[in-house]
C-alpha cells in the first residue's frame, strides 16, 4: 500500500484561520508537508459559512495525503488572538468580525474525531520556525512575520512562550516612534506594526506621495502603490523611495532592539511579505540591531528568514498540535 | 538553644553586589531575612579589596544570624550583568570598572566550603519577587527596578527567565522616544532608562532648569536637584515639576505598554527609589498601561509595588539560590 505510505510515520493534521484564506494541510513529524489546501475566508459572511469550509477544506487536505483521520495524532489550529488555547475558545479576533466565543477545537473534535488544539498563529509561528524551520537548532527563538501586520511569538528554553493570557508576546506592538502614526490593530501611536507592516509601508508611500513629497518618483504613476512597489523602486534608484525604506529600516531595527533587548533571543526569525526584500532588508537589519542592542544579547543574536514559505502557518499549527498532543 | 532557631529551616547565604555598597544577609525558605549587612562597594579600588570585603561581610551575615556556614543551603549571588550565571563569572559590568572575568561562584566556593550561584541582578530580583513578594502566587511575573538605571527581570510559567545569553531581558532598553535622550547604559538614543531611571529624572530636571524653563519654581533655588526633590515639587503644586513629572508618566507608560504586549505578565511588580513617589506613579501609570496595551495582556495585568524594601537586593539571590540549589 505504497500510496498510504505517508500515514505510516506521526502526522497531524493542521488548519491556519486567516482574516482572508483558510488553509488546511497534513504535516508529518519531520515537518513535510504531504498536502494542502486554501480557500477564501469571505469573513464578512460570519463565521458559520466559513466554519463549514474550513473542516471541509480539512477533510480534502487528509483525503489528499492518503491519510484517514482515525491515522493522525490530532488537529492544531492557528488564528490570531484574542483567543483562549486552553479551552480551544476565539474570543473574538478582529481579523474576523463576528468570530465571537467559537469553540474551534470543540467543533474540529466532533468532526474528525481525534483531538485538536488552538493557539495565536504568532506563538504557533514561533514555534513552527523552532521545530521545523530557521530556529531548528536553537531553543532561544523569536519569530516575528512582518505582513499585513506585524505579529510573532516566542520559544524560550525550548518551551513555547504563552504569556498569562495565553497569546504569548505581540512583538508587532513595542513603541518605535513616540507620538507617531496611530497602529490599526492595537489604537496606540507608533507601534512598529505602524511603519513595518507591508500595509503600512504602503500607506506611508501613499501619503508621502499624495503631499506632493515624491518628487519625479516612478510610484506617482502607479493607481495603488505596494511595499512590494516600494522596494522594487529602490532597486531602481528612486530617491522617494530610498529615502522612505531607509526609515522604515531604522524603525525597523529600533523596534527589533527593543524586542532583542526584552526577549534576548538566540535567532530572530523574519517572515511575511516584507521579508521578500532580502538582501534590502535582512544586512541593513542586523548592522542596525548588532549596533544599538545590549551587550549579551546583541551579541547571541542571528537575524534569518523565516522557512516554509506559503505553508509557514500550517507548519506553526502542526508543530503545536505535535507540542500538545504527543 | 533557641539562639539558634533560625538555621533550624532550611536557610541560604545571599550576597548583592552593587556599585555603591555590597551587601550580605541569610535568608530562610520562607523568604525571612535572618540577618543582613551592607558595606560601601569603593568600585575604583577594583576586584581586590572589594571581593574581599565582600567574603567578610558574608560571614559577618552569617555569625549574626546565628548560623554556621555548613548548615546553610549554598550562596547565591545577585549583580549587575554582563554576567554569566551557568559558570558563575562577572565579565565586565560597566558598573565595577576592573571586574573582568571574575570567577565569583568559584571564590564564593573556595571561601564558604559550599555551593554558590550567581544571576543577573534584575533576573534575580524578579525571582525574589516570584517567590517572596509582590509576585507571590501569580506564575507571570515581570519586574522592574527604577533606580540609578531601570533593570529587572521575569518569571515565565513559573520558570525565572534567563534568555539566550543568560542575562534575561533588558526592560529598561525599550525605546520610549525615538531619537530622544541618550541612555547612560547601553547609549542607545530614546531608552526607556534614560527618562525614568532616578538619574535621568534628576537630570532632565536640571537640564529644563538650566534652559530657564523652571519659570519661578522652587526648584531652583536648590544646589543639585534629586527625582525625590522633583516629586516633593510635585505635591506642593510647582507647575514646572508636574511638567515633567506627567512627561516622565507618559514616557513610563509608553514602556510599560510595549513591556507588557511583550511580556504578556499577570503581576508587574515596580521597585527601586522612584517608586517612592508611590500614589504619584502607580495609579496614573495603571491607566496609561491599561489604554494602552493589547486586549487580553492589558486585561491580565496588575502593576504593583515591589516588596522587600532594602532587602529586595538580596531576596533576589536567596530565590536564585533556592531555586537552582535545592
Amino acid at each position: 500500500m505504497a500510496e498510504h505510505h505517508p500515514t505510516a510515520s506521526p502526522a497531524v493534521l493542521a488548519l491556519d484561520i486567516g482574516g482572508t484564506k483558510l488553509a488546511a494541510g497534513v504535516v508529518a513529524a519531520d515537518g513535510t508537508v504531504l498536502s494542502s489546501a486554501v480557500c477564501p475566508t469571505r469573513a464578512p459572511e460570519g463565521p458559520d459559512q466559513a466554519l463549514k469550509r474550513l473542516i471541509d477544506l480539512g477533510r480534502q487536505a487528509v483525503a489528499s495525503a492518503g491519510a484517514d483521520l482515525g491515522g493522525l495524532i490530532g488537529t492544531g489550529i492557528g488564528c490570531g488572538g484574542p483567543l483562549d488555547p486552553y479551552t480551544g475558545v476565539l474570543t473574538g479576533p478582529p481579523h474576523l468580525p463576528g468570530w465571537v466565543d467559537v469553540p474551534i477545537t470543540e467543533l474540529a473534535r466532533a468532526a474528525y474525531g481525534h483531538d485538536a488544539v488552538l493557539d495565536n498563529d504568532g506563538t504557533a509561528g514561533a514555534a513552527g520556525q523552532w521545530r521545523f524551520g530557521a530556529g531548528r537548532g536553537s531553543d532561544h527563538v523569536v519569530y516575528l512575520t512582518l505582513s499585513t501586520g506585524v505579529g510573532g511569538g516566542a520559544v524560550f528554553e525550548g518551551r513555547t512562550f504563552r504569556g498569562a493570557a495565553g497569546n504569548g508576546g505581540e512583538p508587532g506592538h513595542v513603541t518605535v516612534r513616540s507620538g507617531g502614526r496611530r497602529c490599526r490593530s492595537c489604537e496606540r501611536a507608533g507601534c512598529l506594526e505602524a511603519y513595518a507592516s507591508g500595509t503600512s509601508i504602503a500607506e506611508r508611500a501613499r501619503e508621502g506621495l499624495a503631499e506632493g513629497a515624491g518628487g519625479d518618483s516612478a510610484l506617482n504613476a502607479l493607481e495603488d502603490v505596494t511595499a512590494a512597489d516600494v522596494t522594487a523602486a529602490v532597486r531602481a534608484g528612486d530617491p522617494f523611495a530610498t529615502a522612505l525604506w531607509e526609515e522604515t529600516l531604522d524603525l525597523l531595527g529600533s523596534g527589533l532592539t527593543s524586542i532583542v533587548n526584552l526577549y534576548e533571543p538566540e535567532v530572530l526569525v523574519l517572515g511575511g511579505g516584507v521579508t521578500r526584500a532580502a538582501d534590502l532588508l535582512f544586512e541593513p537589519v542586523r548592522r542596525r540591531v548588532a549596533a544599538q542592542a545590549m551587550g549579551p544579547a546583541a551579541a547571541a543574536v542571528r537575524i534569518v528568514p523565516a522557512t516554509g514559505g506559503e505553508h509557514a502557518g500550517l507548519l506553526g499549527a502542526a508543530a503545536v498540535a505535535f507540542e500538545r498532543l504527543t
